[in-house]
């Protein structure tokens, strides 16, 4: 049957049905949705910006790509395959590089997920691989000279980012290093963000090269095969996602925001990001309730997100249910019992968020207020 | 990262690794192997022999269809793709009908999986759809008059069935109805094997034919998507499959086995065949012990399969601890208590298995001796 | 510290507050909560008649019994401890029979569960153990001569049935069989109901002698140690209950409908009872909706029952996604596709429930309206 | 059914059963045993040393005390009834405060479960509520002047420690804190440990005064209720346990390592001991693998016990899959991957363990070498 409409109309029933129903103990598929909360003057948008499909060396149509970001609850993706690397043309001889963008942006039709034209420029060593985004027409960065496809995307007023600079194939020992060609190409404005998480890789030097030269961070999948076999439910996983802060939902916005650093990543249970970006982000997830009045105050963190948040105490009371590190678990209410010594009308909590990071080896701290 | 070899080792140490550890609690991958014994003289295949990739109507590459047959322990596929119906046919203009087998069979490379050649004739009703496979050359079918498709099917040694008799576009009421067309093709010979569940799909009516017409049935996933998704994890669920006794695990013994229509069809907890292939089937999955000796007997029934087994006592003895109907849960072991009245050295008890079918409303009976 | 007021609200703070949170995946406590409906002009009543306290040999306080019967959804419970037997007599020489009635009533304070005052006399066979409950005072029950003790009882109004007559301990073959003595006590209206269902044992012969001399049927728990250790979270179980039709959740009423037979036994996934209380308790856990109109009309049944029903297909439709046997799982939605052959509507359904029984063998038939 | 063995040798023989079976997805009992390695020189008993009964104000028969610890894997525990509270003295006339220690002992016949006669002093703070155990007769502590019982325990030989010091009924801001008396104890020897964690309430100024004046930690439940209650399979939880590391599993040694400060607790995914003791606990818990060499070094560490190591990675190298902080999680195998520039035949990693605390706010740090 090639007419599978009936089926899928079934299957979202079938969802919408089971989810109504209060005792329903199945899992749903709603439960792979990543979920953060937007921050003051932001909405936090769930970006992937790197992966492919059979239209380089993927092995899944744009459809599928669509299907995956939908039930991950991204916000946002950017089918970029590669300009220079075809391993199935004899197959598909497509001679067009915006062929992945049109399919992918044709699937999406009438869901609310932004589609960025995009395409990976696969080079040696340096400059390595690099993602454009926002692109016009990507077949104008099907040429030899690499200088030349780089200041085409920057024509077309595309975001040029330095893909996995730690990949062990391109940097034998892991350690993304800087080298004189990526110097010249973040001079003239023609590289404008790195990836410091790639699939289920990261790297603290590229980190280190984000901020000593302000770039924008990123952290994608880079899929080739099916998300839910990279990073499935079975592993309670998630693919890393760019979590970009813009001012509304929408593609201008977010090439905005990416062009102001306005980013953090998300991955492995990690955040890493700038601290005024990081700390409402956490803040917000929180949910904070005071429970009666006592000396002993009993206070209820809700966490509305996907991470779970180790905390170190940094206030200047001890917890009478907690030593000074604990966890607030993805969706889960904590019972924290606060020694205020005297009952207080209000009072704020600092803590340390171990697995967050503004640089490498340095945590944000987030305040808390009971009231 | 277009060379992903380090990640996919990986990914294979940390399961294995998992699997060692006594008290993982994870899901693990291996857990949507489907699992049947064999029965006297027969190897039992699990086979899916209805499928589609990009290289028709399908949103995948042909190499997932791999994965995917292996993670669910698969013995046999065969990709189908459509020989009229190309909507992908901008991107890949191909030519040659036998290509998803060539892509398939490469994935396969050093799997312990056969690969059928096969293709879906696709045409209006009559005869509507049917899958040749075993197929030398799928281009010679490519042509307009579907009988002289059919006869050089058969020229090639092909086995034809009928796809979704049921299906709704073809068939408005479902109602599986063989018309004078169906009758010539298989008085000649040219029609084999019908199916009797499409995806999640079934049809009495379709059982019934292949009764009266001696056709071999079939069970497939008729899959255009991702299998995972239609039939998940988080459902607890499996792919329909046609279940084969053939010989030895071999192309050759398949083909053999499928033209003495030695097959079974397992889908949604349900299995359909002969009562000389599932009794045989459904007793070897089950491990009895006897437990002691005594008036009132316990024994343990041991269900090394993936059904679960709704039983009716037919014995002469009551049970202590179950009324006349009761279920063998898939991979568990069940505990009943038999009351013999005396001390019996050995004893053998009959069950009706209510969820297996050997003609609609018809079930198998099956024997347990405990010693 | 042995006042743990402070610890208890706290923890329902929690239990409360996870509810509260939308993607909250773990078990929360009233999972356990038995459910079924009420039926047209009666409440059901989920009750536990049979069970123990270190008042006589059980392992528990009687509040213990009452936080389980709370957990387990239960309407109504008696502590039955043995007048005769107690172990525990060097630490607890009690001599008040109705003192687990007292410390129970005192537990269960605020809690919206009927208490009933019970013993259970302990006698060799015949006439064996049998409950008595509905006592006004147990200790005038605590005398030699057991043809007194049910005269006693029934002065007092008490509701008295045989416990366990399958029992291997005097009934060495588990065969229940009805002795002189017993026709002599119902005959004297001395012997009002009898367990066909004691902890995890069943007995089709007592269910027989039920119906041939018009007792009520129990299935009661029988618990000495801990409900959760024998009928575990982890086991996916539930305890053994007597469901009792009553006209209001009072003693009364309850007392009203026991004696006139108004019961049912609900046990491992098991249903037992006479017809014209199945049919409605069945029918009145599924809730069916159509969806759309079509010549295979698709029908959404929501099971709000924890009973697995599994169901054989009588009516004269097929249909296009099930055999005619087949499972509406507890708690969540099914979909069936009824093959009508012309757009009907409305029409109605008729299924034989396999695991529920009217008399040994027997199954109740229930109907479905589709409109 | 007031004889259950029979029932109990069934129930015992299906788990046996299931674990057996490859694919068995069922949560077994013995989940719940609590995992910790020994350490070199040492057996790691696992002990909970403060508990009640029905003979004191406790809800359930010490026999449900042994079965709750045998499922927990407990090595020791103690059971001990106040002294001077007996609200069930209506039912429980007893004078004997030997009396539940008698029968828990007799209910763990045949176990190898160490039991320790032991009792609580139970008064107004100061000194506020004690443990005595290792007691030889608990009823010559049952006087009136507290000093007196003291020294009484002290003459027999008993271990003495101070329970929830930061008990908010005794302590009203939950601040421990030592009072004159307190002192006086400490200083004549007849004040041996120290409560830091009792149930789920644990103290930073309790450890504070164990490390100051030189007092054997513990962490016990305090349960008055049912163990699997308050800390359920459904929250993934587990008592606090005292960690005791003696030469053998005896009564001897047991008492002799804590006398000898050798104690550790875990509750809550957090662990508190000195450093000589929590180092080789933690380290002997993980099983480390080089998998292949390689300029990033790819190593598997599997971690055998029951806590989530929450690690900060001290050492010179950066890793290719984690930021500088992640989780190795409890039975589970964690895959890093290091960068250590060039391919080393051995190499170690160090690590602070954040859910690990030698004093407040004070981690151990670990060394991992990889050869």
């Amino acid at each position: 049957m090639y007419l599978k409409k009936a089926g899928l109309t079934l299957l979202f029933i079938s969802v919408v049905i089971s989810i109504g129903l209060a005792q329903t103990t199945e899992l749903q598929e709603n439960t792979r949705a990543i979920e953060f909360p937007d921050i003051p003057g932001y909405r936090t948008l769930k970006c992937d910006l790197h992966m492919h499909t059979v239209l380089s060396d993927g092995h899944v149509w744009p459809s599928i790509r669509i299907q995956e970001a939908m039930k991950d609850g991204l916000d946002a993706i950017s089918i970029t395959d590669h300009l220079e690397y075809q391993p199935h043309s004899d197959d598909i001889p497509h001679p067009d590089r915006n062929r992945s963008y049109q399919l992918a942006k044709q699937a999406a039709e009438g869901q609310d997920l932004i589609v960025i034209n995009g395409a990976e420029i696969t080079r040696a060593m340096p400059p390595g691989h690099a993602n454009a985004i926002f692109l016009e027409d990507a077949n104008k960065l099907n040429q030899d000279d690499f200088m030349e496809v780089f200041r085409e995307a920057k024509r077309q007023g595309a975001f040029v980012f330095w893909n996995h600079p730690h990949w062990t194939s391109q940097q034998k020992d892991g350690v993304a290093s800087l080298k004189e060609l990526h110097l010249q190409l973040i001079s003239e404005g023609l590289l404008n963000g790195i990836e410091i998480v790639n699939d289920d890789t990261y790297s603290d030097e590229a980190l280190q090269i984000a901020l000593d030269h302000n770039l924008t961070i990123l952290g994608n999948s880079d899929i080739h095969g099916l998300i839910d076999w990279q990073y499935g439910i079975a592993q309670g996983g998630h693919r890393p996602v760019t979590l970009v802060f813009a001012i509304e939902k929408s593609e201008a916005a977010l090439r905005k925001a990416m062009e102001e650093r306005r980013t953090a990543v998300w991955f492995n249970n990690t955040l890493v990001g700038k601290p005024e970006l990081l700390v409402p982000l956490i803040e917000h997830a929180l949910v904070v309730t005071r429970k009666g009045k006592s000396q002993v105050q009993t206070v209820l963190i809700e966490n509305h997100s996907d991470a779970d948040y180790i905390l170190k105490n940094l206030s200047e009371y001890t917890l009478h249910n907690h030593a000074s590190v604990f966890t607030l678990k993805a969706h889960e209410t904590t019972i924290i019992q606060v020694k205020t010594l005297e009952e207080l009308s209000s009072f704020s909590l600092q803590f340390k968020v171990l697995n967050a990071f503004t640089a490498p080896g340095m945590h944000p701290e987030i305040s808390i207020t009971v009231e």
